[in-house]
């Protein structure tokens, strides 16, 4: 259906991000607009400093037009992927390039206030670090290792994260920032990464992360795929057959997680005699040369494969990243996932199915975050409000 | 990313259209277009017959502005359900809504030139029941019963369909009318219809049928997910655990639609003793108050609702609608379906499910077509191809 979309300075902004326009002429043409209605927004753009002017080009004759760009370094936006035991944080242009970054041990249980504190600390240093001040920030995102109501950027009962349920991360940084903050799962800011970064010309892919739990980032047409609920690509509970023994954190029995991911494995092999406590003992093993680990990993990614050869029936995607700690024992795992997606699922939907191990590894969720958070603030309705309220002030 | 979308006549007609827009002064205000190009553009709508103006309104003073509204009469669509073994089709108004329909049986085995020749020639008396000529046609929609490159408007390997493979279906009826021809699976079809007449706020859909095969449409932000080969939504060769001795006819073992569609329920009955082969006959005993056949279509609700269970985990849907000939059945299907589902998704995701049967039953198919070709054809950038073309000409 139609849609009275932006035709303000932010479409103008956008046709100039993506390259589209470089000239005024450029931005009359795609828009239909007036050149005087043009002239005026793009007016407002160069003051607010989002687009620059780059001097005449080689022209056939008669005066060069004057060639626009867009600013990437009109502001920053800070961001925090934080993880149960680590997380990364990162100071990127508005294009989501990172311009520094800095990776630290922080316990999430140790509630939000703790948390939050010891991040908003380490952003000021990052902020110093790039000679740029509070005032520069346009944005603020935050990935967290748990289910997330998106819109109002709170936790929602996160298992593993006590005292974080429902707990305003925005508020919290309002008080310390004059800029929106996007909240979101590590799994969909892991997904956005690699795609933005990686795919994007994959208009549907499938980001799983295999660690202490298991979850998956869901892109559709290019964007991320929430769920009525916000629960979409919560994996990890789908009950993988024959393991009815074994008992869920969530209450269930036999869920994936339970049965393949990273604690799991390591109670297992601990059992076994080798002892290990998460995800990076199981895969330290593995690279040992353990066969049991070997063994363990291999059959833990037949389980992932099972339950996204059902994915792969259901939502048909294009590619499917695998990341997450375990993954860094990707050939065990992949071959594993490989083995039976491509045994049961349909012909049709695994021809072109590309299976591949993450890229970005550990750095895609704060990559992620950086670029949800520049399309946030860039798209063209919240350029067309920034730059009114200016004007009204 | 911005797009440059249509600001041409097609953008008035969409703001006009979801009634967004009843003055020429809301479309000044809605699209920042200056007030002559609005009254061109609008000119174009009203030679092409797409848009009228319904006289002046109640006006506090002054001259009463003149009303624009969408003409729904100014063509036709024409639309096919193909079934297995029935079809039905349907000639309707620009806005979706039925003016004439046929039910009629047809053996789609019987390969396309023979279908679709029955098919044009009851198009033919659709038109002539309702008085219009071939020239008012703006758009033909067919559903067929299996997989669909849609792009192409080609069935891919339908298993149930000889002869159609790759048939272009689009071509056939080039040579029959001036309009474009959408071709899309049965489920695709029943989906559009169920959301778009019942379902319109709920961003995210799965809509079910159990027929003889099991095919799910999925709904996401409006819109059919169709996936990176239009294979989105096949469940019906998703693996039940505990049966790996059933063979399905896709080759594989465990099959859902093995298990649990309208054939292998029929086969079952018949072998204990109550003779069925289609799933109509399965409804009848269910019916006829059968325990055996009852027994069985809770149990294949049952298969499906761990499938579906599946889905919702990972897909995070609102609503799920059950239809399709065994679905008749509905009060044991979905019965067996909410209790696997409730059982196993998580709370969160589960929270606010409707899982409700089809209210548009058998004309779901017809109905989502049509709204599907409508749609196509209105879409602004159609809209400003079509009156471009015109004015070329």
């Amino acid at each position: 259906m139609a849609r009275a979309s932006s035709t303000g300075a932010g479409l103008l902004l956008g046709l100039i991000r993506d390259g589209e326009a470089v000239t005024r002429s450029d931005l009359v043409r795609l828009t239909g607009l007036a050149r005087s209605t043009v002239a005026q927004r793009l007016e407002a753009l160069l003051q607010h400093g989002l687009v620059y002017e780059a001097g005449g080009s080689a022209s056939t004759g008669g005066r060069p037009p004057t060639l626009l760009a867009f600013n990437e370094g009109a502001g920053v936006v800070l961001v925090a992927d934080l993880g149960a035991t680590h997380s990364r944080l990162v100071a990127s242009d508005l294009a989501g390039a990172p311009l520094a970054e800095v990776a630290l041990d922080l316990d999430i249980a140790r509630g939000p206030e703790l948390v939050l504190g010891a991040v908003h600390e380490r952003f000021t240093e990052l902020l110093r670090d790039i000679d740029r001040r509070p005032g520069d920030v346009r944005g603020i995102g935050v990935g967290v290792p748990g289910p997330v109501a998106f819109h109002k950027g709170e936790p929602v009962n996160p298992p593993i994260m006590p005292g974080w349920d429902a707990f305003p991360i925005p508020a919290w940084f309002a008080e310390r920032y004059d800029a929106p903050v996007l909240v979101d799962n590590d799994v969909n800011i892991m997904a956005v990464g690699e795609h933005w970064t990686q795919w994007r010309d994959a208009a549907e892919m499938l980001c799983v992360k295999v660690g202490t739990g298991i979850g998956c980032g869901i892109v559709v047409d290019g964007h991320i795929h929430r769920g009525a609920q916000g629960a979409a690509g919560d994996i990890g509970h789908i009950r993988v057959a024959g393991h009815d023994d074994v008992i869920c954190r969530c209450g269930n029995v036999g869920c994936l997680e339970a049965v393949a991911g990273g604690r799991a494995l390591a109670a297992r092999l601990s059992e076994a005699g080798l002892p290990a406590s998460n995800s990076r003992d199981v895969v330290g093993l593995v690279r040992g040369g353990e066969p049991l680990a070997i063994q363990a990993v291999r059959e833990a990614g037949r389980y992932l494969g099972e339950v996204l050869a059902t994915s792969v029936n259901f939502f048909n995607p294009a590619v499917i990243v695998i990341g997450g700690d375990l993954a860094e024992a990707h050939q065990q795992l992949l071959t594993g996932v490989r083995e039976v997606i491509f045994q049961r699922s349909l012909p049709l939907a695994t021809g072109d199915l590309r299976i591949v191990p993450s890229r970005l590894g550990d750095r895609a969720g704060a990559i992620g975050a950086a670029v949800m958070v520049t399309e946030h603030v860039l798209a063209p309705d919240a350029v067309d409000r920034a730059l009114q309220t200016e004007v009204a002030a």
